[in-house]
């Protein structure tokens, strides 16, 4: 912290962050925060809002917990872009019944800036009637990764094991309570940063994060690069006891799914350096007619064809 | 717009923002934006939420003053550091009772990004109960300036005429129509990104965009910089009819107020070459006992002492 802030309740609460996150918040008190981008690379932004009853549930899960995952979802797209975080930027909006809440969600802010190994250098803090927590990344990157890249040819990969998050909410939302390492999965995600910038650094063409689910997040990669997706049903990771069905439908994952020039990724090598699975899930292929589709080839041991889930889309709620 | 969207209301209304925008959006539609900061300049960044009933009222402003103010409020602060705007990124929660606005949220949006010569180039969009509207701005500066460079011996400056929206929010609060030029300076207010660049090329020491009301936001320039800061009452500029004390107590101006080595800044020459007034309002000091005070000198025409107005306090309604 640079600067003394003046008064007000506003200052009160922001003094009461900037206290709570001690040396991961630099710089706030300016009208802006001054950051450098290292020499040689580009600038990656990108904004992310998370809404009370829109994207979570204050019952499902702690205040700790929904600033957390507010913030480890916008590094995520960090991530994908395979980009190393310069700092985040927070705008909450905070209503009255929130704010005995204030400095649980501030840690869960810090939590997730801490394990990114970035930190916090400028903010917004409103009253309102429904709490909303905007969190803005900042990055930087030799060569950021976009979705446009991928070529008919290429192979598709993706991190980690789905399906934990959609299991999560559907016990939540049964009234039950979800299996530890599912809701572990779901109320505290981690952004694959590394695994991000590990890839970025292997020529990998197109990269996305798992946000609305793997299908849904893969029909974008299609769209953008004007190709098609053929995913072999068998091999997507998925917890075990998780349908495929519902290992691509699984969204708010935060798993990063990517496209690279055959003998580009070494999954094993991957695994190794890192401790998460990396698994070849499909081929990119020629779009032909009918640009921007995913096709899954069914698993023969399931029986039936399996029609490919929708992404999440807050808008409509 | 380099990349198609997939589907979904989200998409749809990402598309409709981006077809309004034209040429004004550019690369939404990747996991993050890519900018370049240029060569020698430092990254800048600030981010502003604006919240129905908070902020702003429905019935004072229309939906594209609305989307075009709180843009301005954000763009002001890079204003405030002397740096250029390299492009914005946007985060909506738009309830149902506001879909309809969409488009006017979006042409303001726009209307100030044109206006300030620079671009939109992420967002994010979702439901929710209460309208708000979160920017994040991003500028480069060779020298950025802070609040905290002040020392005593500087000349105290501000830009415009204050006053102005004040008048219209309480001709508002009673009912009343408010006087046209009033009424303009409070809807459309205008960021001063090229008088922030000219201001910090002469060297100024310290910068604040007047946000809070210039008594309120001197204070934090007292604060940060360890300086009292004394302003003669009978210099601050003001709209005709408007009080010095409701003059320093009007909020979201978005003018300038900066402290110059003596004989750095020439206001005649600032004048000249932007069209904006710039006036000498008072001087830095040493702090003395009390570090971070603003003492105003009282305009004997007006025969009372002036206690100097609190700012706004948006945590605390």
């Amino acid at each position: 912290m640079e600067h003394a802030l003046g008064p007000g309740a506003e200052f009160d609460a922001v003094r009461a962050f900037v206290d709570r996150w001690g040396a991961l918040a630099e710089g706030i008190g300016d009208d802006a925060a001054v950051l450098d981008v290292p020499r040689g690379e580009r600038l990656v932004v990108s904004t992310d809002v998370s809404v009370e009853n829109v994207h979570f549930r204050r019952g499902w899960l702690t205040a700790r917990e929904i600033g957390a995952r507010a913030t480890t979802g916008a590094l995520s797209d960090l991530a994908a872009m395979g980009a190393a975080p310069l700092g985040i930027v927070v705008a909450l909006v905070v209503p009255h019944a929130w704010r005995a809440e204030l400095e649980a969600l501030a840690e869960g802010i810090g939590d997730a800036v801490r394990l990114a190994g970035t930190r916090i250098v400028g903010g917004d803090l409103s009253g309102g009637d429904t709490l909303s927590i905007t969190v803005t990344v900042l990055g930087a990157a030799p060569q950021p990764v976009a979705r446009s890249g991928a070529r008919a040819g290429d192979e598709l990969f993706v991190t980690g094991l789905l399906g934990g998050p959609l299991r999560a909410l559907r016990a939540l939302e049964r009234g039950e309570t979800p299996d530890a390492l599912d809701r572990t999965r779901f109320a505290r995600p981690v952004a694959r940063l590394r695994e991000g910038r590990w890839l970025a650094g292997r020529g990998v063409t197109a990269m996305i994060d798992v946000s609305d689910g793997l299908a849904a997040d893969l029909r974008h990669v299609a769209a953008a690069s004007g190709v098609r997706l053929r995913v072999d049903a068998r091999r997507v990771p998925r917890v075990a006891g998780v349908s495929v069905r519902d290992a691509l439908a699984s969204g708010e994952e935060y798993e990063l799914a990517c496209c690279a020039p055959p003998g580009a990724v070494d999954a094993a090598a991957f695994e190794r350096e890192l401790g998460t699975p990396l698994t070849r899930v499909g081929t990119v292929e020629a779009a032909g007619a009918s640009s921007g589709d995913v096709v899954l080839d069914d698993d023969a041991s399931e029986g039936v064809r399996v029609d490919l889930p929708q992404g999440h889309d807050h808008f409509s709620i």
